[in-house]
């Protein structure tokens, strides 16, 4: 136990109010911490913790929030700095800068991995025309998107060859952008890793995941990914948290090639979707892993008793509640006031014996 | 799904704002729903939930509150009937009055399990020295227990023989008892049994519970319970839980007698603190049960997918949390200020592969 830990009773700030900062401020709670929201809009996370309503540029909002907690977090990367700089000054935020700083840009993201040794798309910085067609004359097919910004599919254009260029290009509205080759994988797998204040890093298995229209559908964790990829993806991610000198949660998203390698997606410094499943399947899940960790706890092992599947409801599939609560599953809604479509409203983890 | 389940966005109403309180606020927004604590004193249910502070004498109060709310519920099962008769006029509270008078008199208890042909340790009204006489020559050893308003060994005095009759009867300070034969039971079990709106009645395996002072320590749940009293006891909860018309969870104490058969010491009419094991061993928990039935959604199948062991943090033993979080178990912290001696603070649970 690292002597900076923070003992029970004390309270830790969560930037973003949505389900993710829901379910850490659940977890928080299990643990005898108390929990601050800070959220400009609806918030779910508010039916559980205590709420401030105010914009990332109100600095007195910023500071009181600040100066009533001992560590702050984060539920989402897109954080303004000026948010950050000015909670900074009063209470640590964990994960860091720069985590943040690496996951809010694609281009810097790409490029921290490589540095480190980590395999990643083939791709190219585009910020204009030109850029995008020597790009796309160079990788072949491939994606557009938005350096930043982006999330859930959104900011993204897919380009077959160069006639799609055009297009593609105009809908990035003129923001920088990066051009990534299309990856010939034969499916995606996340890993959810955490590193302690005391440098500690711990791995849950990794989970298939399955994708449509650009949201996470379904992620999937049985002894079927593989010894070798389990190790794989615990590696890539234990490189990736030492090298940010990171506290907390991250979500890895790798594909997995043809070959068996592993080729790193995205980074996300915070918890995941594809994590949700451990509440269920492990004794330690990973909103109370990334509690432990930003207050300086000892982390949990990460094992898991059960394979599980977690599917997200999505819109109004969340109106298939009474159905869902009549199986033998775990259901979790957010408690999201409306349904629009593509928006997340819940998800059930189905758990079997594990493989 | 009956037609009178309360959708996600509802809101229930807790009496009662301690541990108990907190854990049901806390299964409530896992399934989307609102809750909102009202309680005179301290309240660590506040801090995951809507609280009123009020007195259960404060119609005002107790009337803004059920106005509030779709359904009443509580943590305990002491609950004014003033406060009752407010709230019953406005919102429907489950479980109902009838499982509430049961169980707040130990002599209507006994009384009621008798009448449906449930075994209880032989006993007697006591309003008087004389009947404490006539009653410890009739049954031998005992244990005088104020006939309401006792827990956790509280307003309780052991009889070894007559001489023991008259500090015993001095120690109830004039309150109405009931002097029960001691039982040679074997061990003790508790069984957590939830019925829905429905009638469908569901149980979790029965534990093993151990006590010292007065206060249960550790409740474990094995195959090594056995079948038959895993079944006896379930027909036992069921039978409690259909001749009260019980909407909810119910928490059943019983001694396992020499020969194997069961009788009911005490029950109680809501979540129970021999049912936290669920949380962690259970994909529907007994809080989860509780806030399923009281809403009138179809219930969990109360299968558990481990053996667990958990024991409870019983005043300073809470600031073992440090130990306690190094180690591969499921940490609970209450969230209460004062550690004061005899104070539930908070438990762990171990678990291991299901027997």
């Amino acid at each position: 136990m690292p002597e900076q830990a923070l003992p029970p009773g004390s309270a830790i700030g969560i930037l973003g109010g949505g389900q993710l900062g829901r379910m850490l401020a659940i977890a928080a709670a299990r643990l005898g911490l108390k929990a601050h929201v800070f959220e400009p809009g609806a918030a779910p996370a508010g039916d559980v913790a205590r709420l401030t309503t105010a914009g990332y540029d109100d600095a007195e909002a910023l500071r009181a929030f600040a100066r009533s907690v001992d560590v702050v977090t984060y539920e989402f990367e897109n954080v303004p700095a000026g948010a950050l700089d000015m909670i900074e000054g009063i209470v640590p935020v964990r994960p860091g800068r720069r985590a943040l700083a690496v996951s809010q840009d694609r281009l810097e993201e790409k490029a921290f991995l490589a540095g480190i040794g980590i395999a990643v798309a083939e791709h190219a910085a585009v910020g204009c025309r030109e850029e995008l067609e020597a790009a796309v004359a160079r990788i072949g097919p491939g994606i557009l998107k938005t350096r930043r910004l982006g999330y859930d599919g959104k900011g993204q254009a897919r380009i077959r060859g160069p006639g799609d260029a055009d297009t593609a290009f105009g809908a990035m509205a003129g923001a920088p952008a990066i051009y990534e080759a299309l990856v010939p994988f034969e499916r995606e797998v996340s890993v959810i890793g955490a590193r302690g204040l005391d440098g500690i890093v711990v791995c849950f298995d990794p989970g298939e995941n399955v994708h449509r229209d650009g949201i996470l559908r379904t992620t999937t964790v049985t002894g079927a990914v593989g010894r070798g990829i389990r190790a794989d993806a615990a590696l890539i991610a234990g490189r990736i948290l030492n090298a940010l000198d990171y506290v907390g949660v991250v979500g890895v998203e790798m594909f997995v090639l043809p070959g068996g390698g592993l080729l790193v997606n995205e980074i996300a410094p915070r918890v995941h979707n594809s994590g949700h499943w451990t509440i269920e399947a492990c004794l330690v899940d990973q909103f109370q892993q990334h509690v432990r960790a930003i207050c300086g706890w000892p982390l949990g092992d990460g094992a898991r008793h059960s394979d599980a599947t977690m599917e997200n409801l999505i819109g109004d599939e969340a109106g298939r509640w009474p159905e869902l609560a009549a199986r033998p599953c775990g259901l979790h809604l957010y408690g999201k006031a409306e349904a629009r479509p593509g928006r997340k409203m819940g998800h059930v983890t189905r758990l079997s014996a594990k493989t």
